[in-house]
């Protein structure tokens, strides 16, 4: 699946189930920042070293995986009620990032 | 520019700066979430109508992308250092959420 | 209860628990945005009106409640660990916004 | 100045600038969020030791401080608006905890 398709899916999926009037902007960036701050705590009590191999616990793994997903979920569903190409966004960000932060020179 | 491609570009930006030992776990869930904030807080004023027509004011317009941007970036930074491949975790939720949420019947 | 002698009564309550160790600023910063996450999506979905009523539907108003009390808890821990006065610094703060955002005018 | 005087004062500088339309539950949940987002984004790229000297650097000391302010400011307001005695709730939800966590033995 694409994320053209998987943007399809959540707008169907919201249109099946009557949820549009919740899908407004602010409410989206409501929940976005909401399952942003779950996932964060998933990692507030491990140290560098235990948030790194966080993958290696099959229950951590598919709790971080659940948190992501509704994240990614959340941030879809914004960028397609704001009519925002994701992918074109990021990109263009990080031509800006390209010269805001010229890369380490070699050997530095 | 696909989301595959994205993620190697993000990669290889981090590398170029020597950014790999600062792109930990915890610590790019912190970016995304503190992103998400920033984004938040472009729609915090708004009302929900106000918020609706967020993209027909140029200045707001660029802003808003330029937070997707973020957010997006980290949680693809994110994905990619712990291994997850955001559409097919996305896909997998919505899965769930099919049997969780059933859609509302015709004519309800 | 003063705001004084909760500070000392967390500060008791991690120690007797051994959870110095974990109470460092990283993580208890991120302890309080993940806290103000779940408070967050307790408005998500409401409208305005709603959420103006919020208090007076008592589970609901349970976990509002709740989830200020978790943020009311982080941000004094951590502002504890920092030795930050907290109503000194909001005050000093609300002093310079005093200056930057004048009061409106009488009859405008 | 105590809890109770920040309480009063802000509320009195919210009615001077007519801004009590903007400080709605929801609103103000979003804008603590905010906030709280800009204060971990101060130690998403710390190591944690160097996160515990935070406070030694004048500068970065200086926006943690107003980052807690502003966290704080809009925790009150959100308090005030909702009636919610912060200290009480917080001190209710720390007697809860010591039933679900009790402390440490002794020598353990």
């Amino acid at each position: 699946m694409s994320l053209a398709e998987l943007t399809t899916r959540l707008r169907d999926f919201a249109k099946a189930r009557d949820w549009e009037q919740f899908h407004t902007p602010k409410n989206l960036a409501m929940a976005l920042s909401g399952e942003a701050g779950e996932l964060l705590s998933l990692f507030q009590w491990l140290t560098p070293e235990q948030a790194m191999r966080a993958m290696s616990d099959p229950d951590l793994a598919a709790s971080i995986e659940d948190e992501i997903a509704d994240v990614f979920i959340y941030l879809t569903r914004l960028a397609d009620v704001l009519d925002v190409d994701l992918v074109k966004v990021a990109n263009a960000k990080v031509d800006r990032n390209e010269t805001r932060f010229p890369p380490k020179p070699e050997g530095a």
